[in-house]
């Protein structure tokens, strides 16, 4: 513990190959030297950049997606989030999602905070979340693989869900906290006002 | 949008094959049925349990852990975290990695709220937090993978660090954000008292 490290990567990746691959995910195994000088592998899930969206109406609510999530067969309630094409400004793809998933447009946009690393032992997606104000409702388009409820709580209501595990979505979670932490005021969360 | 809808898997299992596994995640890909009654595939990624500790010492300062996470090819800051072994109970998995990476331990353990999912469209990957009090040192075995930094940061430190994106990790944000909630007294967060 007591040697002085930088932060230079201490891994050598030495070959990579595709190990599974659909539209949504891929898989790669390399072969690696540990930082420890030791021969391995490691196997990467990449994938798009999530997005989310806390889409607050004008006396403090927040909109919640209801829908089952295969993975985890579990039904999940959680903030409006889809994810962002390959090279797609993550901007543009949330507020697709939310107009597809809510049927609202948002008059006013707010980064919450900088990208995070959903789950980084094994996967590099990152997420990006936003806060929406100014909201007016467009037609709804829902996704073909989606069935989905939608219903608004108040901000409160929502961070107890959060509080209480009752929403259990990372993506969620983050966003909601954050967006309670830029709402309160606090100095230190970047939030840079998009639109 | 009209339709009232159950919380009942909606998505039909046809067949499932392990398409890659190492010994950290093991990926599936399922026929299935989607919910809209088209035949399709899901890729799902399977993974131990991820466990994380906010360990704060009696003058409350946060244990931070560096180390460059190859995945997302990024040196990361992070509260000290693993994976339970399969079947582990992971309070105690939390344990040993705050032994084995801090050489730390507790006196006084909460669960910091629920189990949480990390990445919930393509992996089942669940995640649970704890806070730690009453440390003490014994003796560090850091695993042979990991080149680690330690130090400690007072908690309005660590959680600028979550603000501003200097953390990025998902169990670490959670994590930091659930510990100031209680620590201030939020009441709907369940933190159940383990020792």
């Amino acid at each position: 513990m007591g040697v002085p490290m930088s932060a230079d990567n201490p891994w050598k990746t030495l070959s990579s190959k595709v190990v599974y691959r659909n539209p949504w995910i891929s898989v790669r195994e390399d072969q690696v030297m540990r930082p420890d000088g030791s021969p391995g592998i490691y196997g990467v899930v990449e994938t798009k950049v999530a997005t989310g969206v806390v889409a607050l109406t004008d006396d403090s609510q927040v909109w919640l997606v209801g829908q089952y999530r295969y993975p985890l067969q579990e039904y999940s309630w959680e903030i409006i989030e889809g994810g962002a094409e390959h090279g797609e400004d993550p901007f543009v793809a949330i507020q697709r999602e939310l107009e597809e998933e809510a049927g609202l447009r948002a008059a006013e946009w707010n980064q919450l905070g900088d990208e995070f690393h959903l789950s980084n032992c094994f996967s590099s997606e990152r997420g990006m979340l936003y806060l929406a104000r100014g909201l007016t409702a467009v037609p709804s388009r829902p996704d073909c693989t989606e069935v989905l409820q939608l219903k608004c709580v108040p901000m409160g209501q929502a961070l107890s869900m959060v509080d209480s595990g009752e929403i259990k979505d990372s993506m969620s979670i983050v966003g909601l906290l954050r967006a309670e932490r830029f709402l309160k005021g606090n100095a230190t969360l970047p939030t840079r006002r998009l639109r």
